[in-house]
């Protein structure tokens, strides 16, 4: 038997961030589109504007920067807020992980 | 911006148990009777009846005892092995809550 687990955060009882937004902006940052980033995740460009723009509504916050042309070409990338969101997030979790697993460990299987 | 989660347990890939289950099992364990837990929870004596045989058949254990007739008339007991497993369940979840809640408000609040 294992443990599984989903943590995700709340505005006005609403979704603002989960495992979903934490995968495209991290694809988006580290990528620098979009449209990559969709692909991906095997999710349409559509589709990921849609979940950014929700979530940017709900957040009350900005989440992406698009830059056009310019030396690189152009390109988007996360805004300063996102980035710390992001961090946080994957902190959050990452800290998580190990006391979720080893209190089940302890509870269940000692 | 509130935290949530979700915690359940699996085996060979498949949930075993849950929110749904544990609240179902612990009605069961109060009210000694399925179709009074069924009702408490909304929904159908065979939707419980099915929840409760998918899971004994996920989990490879009898979960519920019917005893028939007797002095009191009969009822729905848990077995040892569901009231181990339940109250281990719920001891995982008053264990982590805290904690989650606890490291939400550290990265995020402070």
């Amino acid at each position: 038997m294992q443990v599984q687990y989903k943590i995700w955060l709340e505005k006005d009882h609403e979704q603002v961030f989960g495992e979903g937004l934490k995968n495209l902006l991290s694809a988006i940052k580290r990528l620098g589109s979009i449209r990559q980033a969709a692909a991906e995740m095997q999710m349409s460009y559509r589709q990921a504007w849609g979940h950014l723009r929700t979530a940017e509504k709900r957040l009350r916050m900005q989440l992406i920067v698009t830059k056009v042309g310019g030396e690189t070409g152009g390109g988007t990338e996360l805004t300063e807020e996102a980035n710390i969101l992001l961090e946080r997030f994957e902190r959050l979790e990452n800290t998580l992980d190990p006391l979720i697993k080893d209190h089940f460990r302890r509870i269940f299987l000692d």
